[in-house]
Formats: C-alpha cells, structure tokens, sequence
C-alpha cells in the first residue's frame, strides 16, 4: 500500500467556517470528518461526505470530547465507558449519515486531546480500541506511529482490530520518535525539510530526528493539515511529491 | 396487525433522571428513543436500547429540535434542510448504537414541537417524510391519526414511505378528530374514560369525542406516558385490555 | 446628540473566528456584544470588552436565543418568562464582565431572531421591554426605527424605558418604512447609494424609499456591518461622512 | 461567628429536576447556586434566587466546567486564562441576577471537578483566587478546610482576598485531614457519628479521624446535601444541633 494523506475536515460549525474543505479535498485520500461533539454538525457534515464522494475519498469519523467550545482540544477525565459510548455515537453518526449518500465508514481517527490521550494513556487507548472493535462493521483505528507500534499493534490484535499508523509531514521527531514539543525550536518544519522528510519516509520508511539520528518509522499515511491556503500548497506539493510527479 | 403501545424513553440526560424506563419497557411494543438533541446522551441510548433488547421491544428513534434546556418543546424556525440534516443525524446515532446491540432502527416518531409542526405545517412534514424516505434503510413514520390520515397516506406515497399512525389512550378528542386543547376541560381522560376510549379504538376503530359524536379514527400503535407510577399503571391496564385479559 | 455607529461584536466561538473586530471597533461608537447563547463565550467576551475601552466604545449587550448552531437567526416559541430570563441573565454576564474592566453596560440590543420577533410580535416586545427595564441599572433598549416609532415609545413609557432607534445604512427602505426584503432587488445597496442614504438621515432625518417617496426616519444610531474588508471600509467611510470630512 | 450550613442547588435544567430545594432552603443559611455550565439555566437561577431571598439564604455563584453532561465532574485541562474568564463569566450571570431581586452575591464555590483541581493544584487554585479576587465587587472563596489552610491564606493574602473553609457534616476524615475516599470502608457516616462529627467541630474545633486521632480543622461553615428526603432530614438535625436545641 502507498503512503495515504489524510486531513482533517468537517470542521465549520454553523455559520462558523474553519478550514478549506473544497479545496483539500482534490489532494487528499483519507478525510478525518468531525463528528458534532467538538466541531461540524449535521448540515457540514451533511456536505462534507458529499465532497467525500465527489472527489473519491475514503471515509473517516474523527470523534472528540464534547467540548465545543475548547474544540475538543481538553483533555476531560472521562470513564472508559463513558469514552466508549460518545466513540459508538459519534461513529455511527457519521457511518449512517454517510450511507445515506452511498459511502462507508472506513475508519476512525480520534481527534484532539482524545488523540493524545489515547497515545499517552493506556486506558484510554483501550477505551477507543474496545469501541471500535465492538462496532457492528469492521473500522480501522487511526492512531500516530511511533516507537511503541508493535505494542500497539499487539493490544489492538486482543480485539481482533486494524491499525493504520500515521505520520506527520511538517513535524520534526526527536530522538525518542516522538514529536518535538511545539514549542521547542524547529518542531515545525520549512517547506523544503517538510519535502524531504516525506520523500525520506516513502522511500526509506524512516526520518532523521532533531538531532540527526535516522529512526524507523512505519507509516501508512500522513497527517496534512488544510487550515490555509498555505497549507493546501503544500498538501499538493506533497500529492505530487508521493504520486511520483516532479515537484 | 393489532394495536401496539408506544413510550418516549431514554430522556435522561447525563446526572439528570426522567421517566421510569425499567418499569415501563416491559408493558410496550415500541419504544421512541430520545437521540441526544432534545434529550438523552450516549450512555443514556446504549442503556435504553439494552433495556429494549431483554424485552423484545422494538426501537424507533425520536428526533427533536436542538434544544436540551426547553426539551424539544419550543417550535424552532428551520429550513426543510436543517430538519432533513438533523434527522438523519439522530436517525444514524440510533440505527448504529442499536446495531451494535444486533437491534434494528424500525421507525422513526418526530419530537414535541417538531412533532407538532409535522402535523400542522405540510412544508415541515415534506421535509421529515424526505429525510425518513431518504434514510438507506427502509424505515416507517409514526404519526397521530387525525381525519387527514389519508391526506398524510397520499404524501407519503409520493416518498414510498410508509405511515404508523398513533392515538392517544388518556386524551379526549374535539369533533374534528384532533386532541381537545389541555387547557380545556376534560382534555386528559380519569382512567374509567381512558380504558373505554382504548376498549372502543380496539373493537370498533372510533372514539367519542367531547360532545358525544363517534370518530372514525385508524389507529396502529397508542401513545403511553411512562413518567410516573400513576402512568406506568395505566400502561399496565392498558397492556391487559389489549391483551384481552380481565382488567 | 448626532448619529451613532453601532456594529454587532465578540461573535466568534471558541476556535471559530468571526468578524473583523479589531478593524471596527475604532471606527464605532456602540458595541452589540455578543453574550454566549448564540455566539460569543467567556473568553471571547472578555476579549472584546478590552478592545471596546481600548477605543471608547459604548458597551452593549446583544441577547440571542440559545441556538449557537443556528447563530440565533432561528424563531423560537419562547415563553415570555423565558424571554425574560435569558435576556437577564445574557445582560448579567456582559454586565457584570463589563465592570470588571471599568466598564458599563449602557444598552440591550437584541440579536437575529430575537430582534426580528420583537420587530413584529408584541407579546415578544413587551417580555423584553419588561426584562430590560427591570434590570437593576437603567440600561437603553436599541431597536428598528420605523413608522411604529411612536408606539413603541408609548409602550417603552410604561416600563420607564428609554428607547435607541436604529436606521440601517446599506439596506433598501420599502413605502411602508420597513427595509424591503433581502430577496428583493435593490433590497442592499452599493456603495454610492448607501452614502447618500446616510448623508440625507443625517442632514434631514428621512429616507428614500424603493419607488421615491422621501420617508421621515428618526435614527438614534446607524447599524453597520463588520464581518468582512468591504464591510469595514464602508464603515469608515460612513464614519468619515458623519465626522464631516471630506469622503 | 458561628458554623454555617452551605448546600448545593439550583441544579436542576430544564424539564430535569434535581435536588429538593424547596425542602432544604429553610434550613441553610449559604446556597451554592449552580450558574448554566455544568447545571442550572436562567429560569432555576431565577427561582432558586427567588426562594433564597425568601428564606433570607446568602447567596453563593458555584460555578463548574462548561460540561452539562458530565454534570462538571470531569476534571478539564483548561489554561488559568480559560478558567478565569469562566468563572468571571458564571459569577457575572449569578450577580445579576441576584441584583435584580435586591440581592448580593456574597461568595464563591467551585463545583466538583473544578472544586477538586482547586484543592489540589495550585495553578488551578491560583487562577480561581485571581478570578475571584479581581471581579469588580469583594467577594468570598470557598473551599475545604484542610491541614494546608495556613497556605492557602497566604495564597490569598497575595490577591487580598477572603476565605472560607467548609468541613463536612458526613465524611470521615483521614489521618491527613483530607476526606477518606469514598471506596473505603466508613467512608460516609451513620446518622449518629455524623452528628457526632457536627458536635465536636461546633464544640471543639477538632474532628476524629478514621484511626481514631484528634484533628484541629477550622470549618466556617459546614456542606450538606439537600438531593433527597435522607439528606433534607439530616440538615434539619443538623441544623437543630447547631441552633442549640435537643436533637
């Protein structure tokens, strides 16, 4: 399988716009839909799935804590079952909003601090494993790859559920596989090391890490973000980039 | 097919209790679950939807309005889109939350004022038979049973939907075939005035309205209320005369 | 006192940005701030409330119903004891926000629907005229300047209330002094009409209407809009046209 | 002065009742009133003001995470500037409307989860003390006496703010003056020890802790629970033993 670009969309909320949906769209293989709890409602999502459709493009529920106003970037302190129960809800809004239009939900990619979370805390990352494995279709969870991979992966084989390991395009790693803090220097890359460490990972599957080590990383997409025109530049840069094409 | 008794349910919402579901579910047929928008939450739905499992209950999601603080009760001036959109919404948290349980959607039943602006405002009622026609399961519409019924059979028709319509055990009707105000007098039956109206809608598919006229009026389901022991109780002896036991 | 300059304000949400406010506030004499039930929260308030007393701008609070989905532009069937209330509590909160930065609340400005009810429905006018004069500060009601003026001074008499008459800058006034409808053409006007029309209120207190009869329109203040770079240049310029400067 | 009863109300939302406030306001002399973020809406702020000024009850804002369905007992990750502009916010809301039936708004106590992260992080507590300290009027912290109250004076010493310390009625302490945790054995007294407890704070200053030591806890006042006729009638006790009269 290529290297996959997935973004997130959905997230207008009413008569609030964020992000630009029409444009990523084109460039994209994987689209993290919001689900309602921490952004989109029923009308974006509504017009989301037909963009979706329009341009071919794989479906995913990106559910969140129900914090709007936060946008789902809190972390609450929610009980698994509690966790469990907004995955299944806001996963089946989508999947059946999606059928609707002739579409199938294919995966599912925590969003915001449910992400974190996930990745940091094995309760939690059980939580969301459990809800999309007890879903009445068979979902792939989406989650970061990181040095903890096969971990991962052996947790979610428990549950008889696929993992797609993500990677970030624009984000330096530090030696550890993780991502470098935002607020270190360097943690967001140029245009050219953001070039070249896509090129690294589809050729080689590794990246050069902050401070020059070169570390495995298996990653069957890559997080691309559509917040700005400048972001959808490099989003078609990095489509022709991995299609192969001269960029 | 004979009469079937129908019940809001699943109208808690978060710490805040309301209704008497255990004691209710094992007296229906039909259970109308709210879907989060007017009432209910994630936890709430999966819990009501396992209580409508161990009692061979059938599930029908009960969409409302947007608004939890005035429980779907306030008319709400939405476009044909936004109801379209907001119904398929909760339709799909409820068809996906049940599917998880091996349980089907079978039935949808609008909510307090969306409820009542399908039965009085045609553009409103187009837009509900449009989002349950266009759902991608077959899916019926319950509504009241009113001298229109035809009218309402011809509308649904043109969608290829097809039309469960409900009376009211405990309501006393006008001569025109609707429910007596509530402000009015003897708008709400003692329960010897309930019991004969159910007697009289099982053996002869008319009721007697206030002024003493008898309605024909084609009932497939009555509508129960479970909020309390005084309910449950009549949804006890409702359940018996239909059942055709001694009350 | 000469014509005031009033813009709707602090109506983004959480991460969703709306409005150029920072671009407005210095050209505005009044701001409608938005309080948290259709736009706006507690961040954001507090936000721009700051930028009101960086330039001196008059604060008022801009009560909406509870529909953050639909931005307050949908009717609700509100009870006039919910009118009230949500309209006390929304002025509380700026109020009380307000005056933590050295700041007074000096009027109440209805939002979107809200307004639009209380434009046509008394029953919707007097529960606001009620909420606002029994605050527990004197505090203005701004509303639409039409041929009704004068009844609705009449009825503000009874509450002790002092009323704000706005006039809108960019739209087409009907004969019957109402603005013509959005749908209609003519009903915005381009830019050189809409400095007339702001030109002829100021210097002889009447409008032209769509089909040429010259309208008395008493207007305590213009409502301008600031949602986008045209929006804000036309504010400037009427700004610079009420000032007397050369335009 | 001499130990005061505070309680929980206006937590009820909507058309979902909670608490009997009705049965309790008689008997406390401080009510914690939920603010519209994690309970309560404008309306049951509005009543419950009415009934405190009825029974002559100071009134406290409570205010908690913005989470109706977690009924604010998730704790949230939310920055100081967040957690002061909600708390700014809540307190505005319950102020005002105190105001416009004569009343003052006196004190403040965090609810659950905000209540917890207060007692045990300092940021958290630090941006709460600065919220409260910097509204436009003096007004109280609440929060529970525990053997850090020396610090926690000096704490608000820096922001010239005054506290009060609540013990509670019901709980037993552990041996490091904080509350056993409610999975523990005893952890929730018996009428009679709960009296007991009640007595000696009032008589001596001093609670038994779950060994069995002798612990100085200042409490000014003293929190119970009004959510049903067991805990009503315990106030009643309660409050007859701190009046003085034979129990």
């Amino acid at each position: 399988m290529s290297l996959k670009l997935n973004c997130d969309l959905g997230e207008s909320f009413g008569s609030w716009k964020m992000g630009m949906d029409e444009a990523v769209m084109p460039h994209i293989d994987q689209a993290n839909i919001a689900c309602g709890f921490h952004a989109g409602d029923p009308l974006v999502l509504q017009k989301t799935l037909t963009l979706a459709k329009t341009h071919g493009v794989t479906v995913g529920a990106h559910p969140g804590y129900p914090d709007l106003v936060g946008f789902g970037r809190r972390s609450m302190n929610a009980t698994p079952a509690e966790i469990k129960a907004m995955m299944h809800y806001q996963m089946a809004a989508v999947d059946g909003m999606a059928a609707i239009q002739g579409l199938e939900l294919s995966y599912v990619k925590p969003h915001g601090a449910l992400y974190n979370d996930m990745m940091k805390d094995s309760n939690v990352r059980r939580a969301i494993m459990e809800a999309v494995a007890s879903y009445h279709k068979p979902v792939v969870l989406m989650l970061q790859g990181t040095p903890e991979a096969e971990t991962h992966r052996a947790e979610a084989a428990e549950f008889g559920l696929t993992l797609w390991f993500e990677a970030f395009a624009d984000r330096c790693y530090d030696d550890d596989g993780k991502l470098l803090a935002r607020t270190r220097e360097g943690a967001v890359h140029s245009r050219d090391k953001m070039l070249a460490q896509v090129k690294q990972l589809k050729e080689s599957g590794t990246v050069t890490s902050v401070s020059g080590h070169t570390l495995n990383l298996h990653a069957d997409t890559l997080c691309v973000h559509g917040d700005n025109l400048e972001g959808v530049q490099a989003i078609a840069e990095i489509r022709a980039l991995i299609n192969g094409e001269a960029s």
